[in-house]
């Protein structure tokens, strides 16, 4: 691989969720080791010093190897200016917004390499689009549905980031105009925070959880159809915690969606879950480091 | 120009929409000569007549100034597989319903020089993008309003097809999920297939109309905000006969956009008119020629 012969270092890439941080080191292609914590939400101070431990049993496993660091990416929950490489909003850790993280991460680190920065569900679809469900198509949208909604897409093994960093945000799209409620507003209010219990409740049979399910697949398939309207990915794949119960809402929102897509060559699109599990906004904030 | 040194012959181009077909013909990059002929609803083969007939003029004009046609593009309004070069859905002209539109082309046309096929909205995209309102940027999404609605995306200076050839279709975007009514349907039950007449009424300051052009923006600001979400284009140009009248909803659909474009930095979005006019259609198609 090219990567291995030119540069012979591994890669660190850093996923920070609103419940968990996951850091991972790549060989090339391949995982080395892994470590994770628990996002701190009391503030700054205690945020940046844990960020920094979750990459220590990382940066021990390099030296331990003989090899050096190439480079950081980092993935991170919110919307980002990537001009100014600045948070803008991130709702689930509020404290971020009009941040620098990668100069917050630099004082706290130090690193001897370049550090890179996306949002994390760009970060999901890359590691899919690379390593994981999208390995054989050339367009790819993800989706995560998690404690909020990410979207992002990969045109030819980059990801497309849209004329101001702002493409791939499915959960701003309107389901509901009179009423004003885009999908991220429906997924906060259908699932109050609590989408894994209420998960449980469905499963163990209970209607009104099961019902709740069934409207979030209708959500999700007017947004899938919107996608493939407007960009005809050759494979939808979903990511993040509420993927996991996908069977309460898949076939809902695959039926809504296959209504409403123009182009009937498109109507056969896959929707399918993230190949690579928890690890995947780590391994493609990773995937960053050129 | 490298179209010219390599190869000094004209382009043709032939638009056909619901009302009109439009031909062009090219030298290089500059409008040589066009012409234009209603479009025949009757059926088949006095379609295919006339549109043979609408490029007589230029066929002649090309042969008087001693130049080769080096190609056609046809834009025709609809729904298009294009791995098998076939329509697959077109309102508004439904005999082409199946129809190999450059098969009965060359049947009729007997030309000497290859054809190439897309649908009108895409070659919208394309004159806006390489001649018109989105010279400067990279990434265009265009579009027309008139008989239907139509859009394209140009990623740095090619149409985006998507991987069915399904991409760019904000006709068929849901504006309401629980009524099931997509862009498309609501600007057709608006508009009662008579906007031309309609703006009049509004310009004489007659309420009703007025009020159905307000909530036209409103549906068009949501799409906007969709599009500008999914894919963030540098800008967005609109066409087709109803855009002429855009002053009656343009500043609505703007304001209701930017309340829904997650990213602040994307909310700047210019949203501008056709800078071609009644050819960009027609001049799209012919660039389609390389």
């Amino acid at each position: 691989m090219k990567n291995e012969t030119v540069n012979s270092g591994y890669r660190l890439g850093l996923d920070i969720g609103g419940t968990k941080m996951c850091a991972v080191l790549l060989n090339g292609e391949h995982l080395v080791e892994h470590y994770r914590l628990s996002t701190p939400k009391e503030g700054p101070r205690h945020f940046w010093i844990m960020a920094v431990a979750v990459l220590k049993p990382l940066l021990e496993r390099a030296k331990k190897d003989g090899k050096n660091i190439i480079g950081l990416g980092l993935g991170i929950a919110g919307t980002i200016d990537f001009r100014k490489q600045k948070i803008t909003n991130s709702p689930n850790l509020p404290f971020l917004n009009g941040i620098k993280p990668l100069e917050k991460l630099t004082e706290n680190l130090k690193p001897s390499y370049p550090l890179f920065l996306d949002n994390d569900a760009n970060c999901f679809t890359r590691a899919e689009a690379v390593l994981g469900a999208g390995k054989k198509f050339n367009n790819i949208y993800g989706i995560t549905i998690g404690t909020g909604i990410g979207g992002g897409l990969s045109l030819n093994g980059e990801i497309y980031q849209g004329a101001h960093g702002g493409a791939g945000e499915p959960g701003a799209m309107l389901v509901d105009l009179e009423n004003k409620i885009t999908l991220e507003d429906a997924y906060q209010k259908l699932t109050q925070n609590n989408s894994r219990i209420l998960a449980q409740e469905a499963y163990e049979g209970d209607p009104l959880a099961e019902q709740i399910f069934q409207e979030l697949g209708e959500y999700l398939g007017m947004i899938f159809a919107n996608i493939v309207n407007i960009v005809d990915p050759g494979i939808i794949i979903i990511g993040g915690g509420t993927a996991a119960a996908s069977d309460l809402f898949l076939s809902t929102a695959k039926q809504v969606m296959t209504e409403y897509i123009e182009n009937p060559e498109a109507r056969g699109i896959k929707i399918v879950k993230s190949k690579l599990g928890e690890l995947t906004g780590a391994i493609g904030a990773a995937l960053m480091v050129k």
